[in-house]
C-alpha cells in the first residue's frame, strides 16, 4: 500500500453518482451528495459558495435533484463548466424540462428519476455548504421500475464520476445478491 | 414518468459506493457517505443512532474508511447484518487488518484504498447523525494508481450498492472523458 498525505484529491478514490441540482431555472451537476435520513426523507448535496447556485439559494424555497443516464454525460460536463451568472444554461444547451409540481423549479425531461425537495437545513463545513432538502415527491421512469419500486439495473445506466473528467457507468452483469439474513 | 410520494425507499434511486467504516475494532458498511470539503479535506458518513458504531463513537478520536472491491461484497453483507454488540466481527469473519497510523483504529488489508480521519463534527439530521472526519492520511494500492494519483478504473472494480441486497460494479469499457473546457 502506498500512503500519502497529499490530500488534494482524496475524493477521487471512489466513483460517485452524478446528480444535477436544479435551483430555480439553473442547473448544477454534483458528485458530492448522499441520502441523509429515511424518516423524514432527507437528501443532502454539497455546494461551494463560489457557485451561482449558492448565490441564488436564498431566493428559492426548494430544489430538484435529477438523475441522468450515461448518454447525457456530455451535457452534464457542459452544465458543470459554465455558470448561470454568464448564460441561461437551459436555452444555451437546449435542455428539455418540465415544471416541478410541489416547488417552483424544473425537472429535466432526460432524467430517469428526480426528487422535489423543500429546503430543510444549510450548514457550512470547511469550504462547502451542506444543503439538505426534505424529499416531497419522487419522479421515476415507470418502465425502469421492478416490483417493490426498485430500479431495474439492467435497464438503467446511471452516470458515475471517477474524477478528472472521467464518466462511466455500471456493469449489470456483475450484479450479485448478498442477503443480509 | 411515474410520480410517487411513497418516500420510504427514495434512496434506492441511484447506486452508491460502499465504504466500510472502522471505529475502534468494529467495522460497519455504509452506502450513505460523501466528501464534504476539499480544504480542509473533510469526509462525511451517515450513522443511525441504532448502530453499535454510534454507541462507541464517544470513546474514539477518529475512524477509518475502507474501500473494497466487488469480490468482497459477501463480507460487506456480513459486516452489515451483524452487530459489534453481539460478536467480534474481526475474528468472526477472519478479517485481515493492520493498524492505522495516525489514529487508533484498523485498516482492512483487502481495501484498495482507505482514509484515516480525525473526528471533526457530529450533527443530527432526521433519523441519522452525520459524522464528519478530517482526512489525515490516504492509503491506496500503488498498483492501481495512474499518474496524477488517479485510480485506474481498468484495474479496480469498486463495490456499488443498488438497494435491496444488490451489489454490482462499474464497467470500465464505458469510460468517456468529457473535458470541462
Amino acid at each position: 500500500m502506498h500512503t500519502t498525505t497529499d490530500l488534494e484529491k482524496f475524493y477521487y478514490l471512489f466513483p460517485q453518482t452524478v446528480a444535477v441540482i436544479g435551483v430555480g431555472k439553473n442547473l448544477m451537476p454534483a458528485a458530492w451528495h448522499t441520502p441523509i435520513s429515511a424518516k423524514p426523507p432527507l437528501y443532502g448535496v454539497l455546494i461551494s459558495p463560489k457557485r451561482y447556485t449558492y448565490e441564488i439559494l436564498p431566493e428559492h424555497e426548494g430544489f430538484t435533484v435529477n438523475f441522468l443516464l450515461k448518454d447525457q454525460a456530455d451535457l452534464i460536463a457542459k452544465l458543470g463548466s459554465t455558470s448561470g451568472r454568464d448564460i441561461d444554461k437551459l436555452s444555451e444547451f437546449r435542455v428539455a424540462i418540465r415544471n416541478a409540481e410541489k416547488i417552483e423549479g424544473v425537472i429535466m425531461s432526460a432524467s430517469y428519476g428526480a426528487y422535489e425537495c423543500r429546503k430543510y437545513a444549510l450548514h457550512e463545513y470547511g469550504d462547502h455548504f451542506l444543503l439538505i432538502g426534505q424529499v416531497l415527491s419522487i419522479h421515476v421512469n415507470r418502465e425502469m421500475l421492478l416490483e417493490q419500486n426498485l430500479i431495474d439495473e439492467n435497464m438503467v445506466k446511471p452516470v458515475l464520476y471517477f474524477g478528472k473528467d472521467r464518466y462511466l457507468t455500471i456493469n449489470p452483469d456483475t450484479l450479485s445478491i448478498h442477503k443480509k439474513d
